[in-house]
């Protein structure tokens, strides 16, 4: 199934918008009274008949309408986006394809990047939500600091999952449907960061004992929590 | 820690190969009387000394040896490389920082990839082996076709995650030390090898409810194995 993506739906919009419009019609050849399928980005599924077939705007009258199943958890990963950008791209897809809510960029003392470029992220998240027929779209928030993140408030279950020799537990034995986990940079996070994400109530875990890289680290994280709620 | 691969170890031979001497010395500017780290790709780490400070050819006296601590499964994933020879990659680097024995390319009915470059991938497997700190270099064994990987004997409990809807328990709740688990290409294994396979005695399993590139469901199969075993 080929999935079109429609976020004006959620305002009534009945047609696609210029990308959406052109590579239905000028990459896919559809026509006049086809039938294709839309996603909101909101969770919602659309089975829709095509009623003007322009490159610049497709329009189409909805025929059905349905929700995504719900996961059974709601999971936000904050994680310092790699140096190569490629790494943090394929985790970004990779965690998408398992299932996540909201994505943080994170950057912390030992970060070797310090800028992204949301746009592109985005265009991956659709992508692999759309490959993985999903009909919503992770959530990637604006990149913020260490220090910013972790003082303020969060409606979660807050975990950090550093590497340093301490008391933790694994995250397996958690069982939160609603973690927000913290992946550090390469160099792992600073004593000073975890000692402040210590103080806010983050509770420090690890990911089992092999050394991870970053992206893995966020992946292997997304996965463990898919699978404690897995029915 | 950086690693340097030296498989003539187990033969006895104290210097390293063309390509890792001339890395010790022109890239990491290693001298005479300094103390490097080696493994043997086969589980062992050894503390040593240059003796030799050559670019073709480093010489060493053994100060130190020691084994890498054994993971409490053995496993073997057989796999349909993907078109995207990137992603395939991507998953042997994956896999080697989680744990894995085995890798075994499988060309299947419907793979869009027949072609495997045995050598590049065995470079990936030794980086990711020495990046994540590991002595065992996962085994790439030669590429086999489906039917005859299916229809020879192993030694092993195994398994096969297809798409089909049958039923399937999931690969989380089972419980083998020694799994060998077949992963299909993108547009799945054929309904011929499904048969094939359960005939023989593959045990049919899913790896969730989501739907993952055949990258990503080698990765996850992966990481439920090592998650199983997590002490």
């Amino acid at each position: 199934m080929q999935l079109f993506y429609c976020p004006e739906l959620t305002k009534g919009a009945l047609h696609l918008n210029n990308e959406e419009s052109r590579h239905c019609i000028k990459v896919l050849r559809k026509k006049n009274g086809d039938v294709i399928h839309l996603i909101d980005g909101q969770g919602n599924f659309y089975e829709v008949k095509i009623n003007l077939a322009s490159q610049k705007k497709v329009g189409f009258e909805i025929l059905k309408t349905w929700k995504e199943e719900k996961r059974p958890y709601k999971l936000h990963i904050a994680i310092a986006p790699t140096k190569n950008m490629d790494r943090f791209e394929w985790f970004l897809e990779k965690v998408t394809e398992i299932g996540i809510d909201e994505v943080t960029p994170l950057f912390c003392d030992r970060s070797e990047r310090k800028t992204i470029k949301e746009e592109r992220l985005n265009k991956i998240l659709l992508s692999a939500t759309k490959q993985s027929l999903k009909a919503k779209l992770p959530l990637l928030n604006d990149a913020s600091s260490f220090h910013e993140f972790v003082t303020k408030t969060h409606d979660s279950h807050t975990f950090i999952a550093h590497c340093e020799d301490q008391n933790k537990e694994s995250l397996k034995s958690m069982t939160s449907s609603n973690p927000t986990i913290l992946i550090g940079p390469e160099g792992d996070f600073s004593p000073e960061e975890i000692r402040l994400a210590l103080e806010h109530e983050f509770k420090p875990i690890h990911l089992g004992n092999a050394r991870l890289r970053t992206e893995t680290a966020g992946i292997v994280a997304c996965h463990t929590v898919a699978l404690q709620h897995e029915k």
